[in-house]
């Protein structure tokens, strides 16, 4: 297929085009006619072709206050999309191309982007408040009144077009089917893969826990799979997750009801003789932090944190536990560098390695867009893909 | 000097000695006369040539209460010695070796001792109650009415002889001055050196913090001196510690009281361009370990525990700090194994790479020994090196 035969370029010009607007917190998101103005330096318009949901849409489409809540509003942050057009001072991608816009920067010029040890762009990431990267509260979006629509995580995808920073966008291989690039975008190259695989650094024959098995905890099966682990144990209270979970790597599982009177922890250290090498908390409470960390091997268990509750709660650890030579962070995209991490989980799915395929559990029109939050919500779906041209 | 030459050989008998006993908790030790028993399978009798006090020694003679509260008792964990006589089993040490006993088990059988990531005898390390490694509250130890004596960590310096397991046990090079390599039995080895090179593996170039000047907080920054950092900030409340900290390789210091309405982690963080590479916390005070915590940069920043409060108070970290990429990990023994990594540091003072030379800040004979104990507890002294044969 010729991917950019499918729309007209309108270099330089606004583009009209459909999108699911949040005009109020947590009511559904409304199809209209917005315009898309053409992007300025350092700037791509895109195309989206397909786009999913995720927990964090859900979030901020529900958040109705504090300075992180702005309407009208284009969520939206997994997607993949073709190059429309660019503006100056853009190397690297030209009109035609497949790209995977993410919300983590990524700018390849500051101290840390050229650190080998660190994800957090020092030069953009702090600010997660402003539109557009360079250009702060100025949106690239126009409802018909001519009133400008806030951009989200500076990708906005539940659009047939968006504009998108530079520092914000990847390009990929046109050989890997565009949905399944979608979820690299986020919850799965976040929370997932690239946390055992990169905060981690999970190695063969390793034990893991990970507690709480959504789309995340999956991902970090997937991904301390890839790497080897030998005994990769699910932590949930839902016993269905532990079929699906099978055929992410999991090899054993724990229900927390089904203890008696045992801490999930002790369970843990009596299944591995000791702790696990690994433990991942995907759920975001504290307490569940708390019984990870422990699980670990006392003077080498290292535990990732990947879920954060509602209010940030501080986190509470034994002294002792600690002391003893245990490790406990956190990272957000899973410690990877887009530019340069991304590009290899595409391989790692071209060459069947990365099971991508079992995280999409249903595909909708854009215009179902709203059902796709329903699904989500009521936990009837890990990735809902949803198509921008059908 | 034929270091043989100064004891006669006792193998299998029972050896009487000079000895520094805690009778009572907090009262001066008393020297007394004590019988030493022959070691048993997988033990060693030392002849110790000198000791050095550290406060840990001077925490378990205040301790008058719980399970760890045991007299009269031989307190004392940081020394060399001579072998005099071997129990069976015993491969690795004959008589004459110069040794040095560790607190810390290093057995070289089980799973965590055969690892490359962990320092914590899974074996062993969990019994710090026993008075022998292998044989319980059994004693080696008798005073004068035939009372059994306890033994410490293992170790019980604070005596002509002791009896150590070999797990407990490394053979270092007779090149070494004796009183130096003391120090690489505790404070120095655990807390220090060992923290910045293998617990945080601070690189070339990079930048560290370091709460709290005592012992163990200079020798952190004569490890990240010896790693290649380049700015090695020192904080303490009291001014006459940073003279000191030159000689240790500090670069900078900053002296909380002089800080204004500013917090300390901000004051780094403005040394530092967004936060040191590495901070180490050598106080234990939970406060400081959080202000160290956020002093890191923000996506790679690592925070060393090495210090614990009196009610092992839990840790409270805020979880976006955390999330945002930081690590903290504890660590005892500074993450050496006893057997592997000390006669490393052995070979880096030998080469002149590794100052011991500046801890030693007093020296006194061994009936001198309550002196130690009020040198330090008056912050007068690093370490005082007590001879005894002196």
């Amino acid at each position: 297929m010729d991917k950019t035969s499918s729309f007209s370029i309108q270099k330089g010009k606004p583009i009209r085009c459909k999108a699911a607007l949040c005009r109020k917190a947590g009511e559904a998101l409304v199809m209209e006619e917005i315009q898309v103005d053409p992007p300025q330096a350092y700037e791509v318009r895109i195309k989206i072709i397909c786009t999913s949901l995720c927990h964090t849409d859900v979030t901020f489409w529900k958040l109705d206050s504090g300075p992180l809540a702005r309407f009208p509003r284009i969520l939206g942050h997994e997607s993949v999309g073709l190059v429309e057009s660019i503006g100056e001072h853009v190397d690297g991608f030209k009109q035609g191309d497949v790209v995977l816009p993410v919300f983590h920067p990524n700018c390849e010029e500051c101290k840390d982007c050229k650190s080998s040890k660190s994800n957090w762009c020092a030069r953009y990431a702090n600010d997660s408040i402003s539109n557009t990267r360079r250009y702060g509260m100025a949106s690239r979006f126009k409802d018909s009144t001519g009133e400008d629509i806030h951009h989200f995580l500076f990708v906005s995808s539940f659009s047939e077009y968006t504009v998108v920073d530079i520092a914000h966008l990847v390009k990929i291989s046109p050989d890997i089917p565009v949905q399944k690039a979608a979820l690299l975008s986020c919850g799965v190259s976040t929370a997932g893969v690239g946390a055992a695989w990169k905060v981690a650094n999970v190695e063969e024959g390793s034990t893991v826990a990970v507690f709480g098995l959504g789309a995340v905890g999956l991902a970090v099966a997937e991904g301390a799979r890839l790497r080897g682990a030998a005994k990769i144990i699910g932590v949930d209270l839902n016993p269905d997750k532990f079929e699906l979970g099978k055929k992410f790597g999991f090899t054993d599982f724990v229900n927390p009801t089904l203890c008696g009177e045992k801490k999930v922890s002790e369970v843990i250290k009596e299944m591995t003789g000791g702790g696990v090498d690994y433990s991942f908390e995907c759920v975001g409470l504290p307490s569940i932090l708390s019984e990870a960390f422990i699980s670990t091997r006392t003077g080498s268990g290292k535990t990732v944190m990947l879920g954060m509750g509602k209010h940030a709660a501080p986190i509470s650890l034994g002294s002792f536990d600690l002391l003893s030579g245990r490790t406990i962070c956190g990272s957000l995209f899973g410690g990877l560098k887009s530019k340069l991490d991304i590009p290899v989980l595409v391989d790692h799915y071209l060459k069947k390695e990365l099971n991508l395929d079992s995280f999409i559990t249903h595909e909708l029109k854009f215009q179902e867009i709203n059902k796709a939050f329903e699904l989500l919500e009521e936990g009837k779906s890990l990735r809902c893909i949803i198509w921008m041209d059908k």
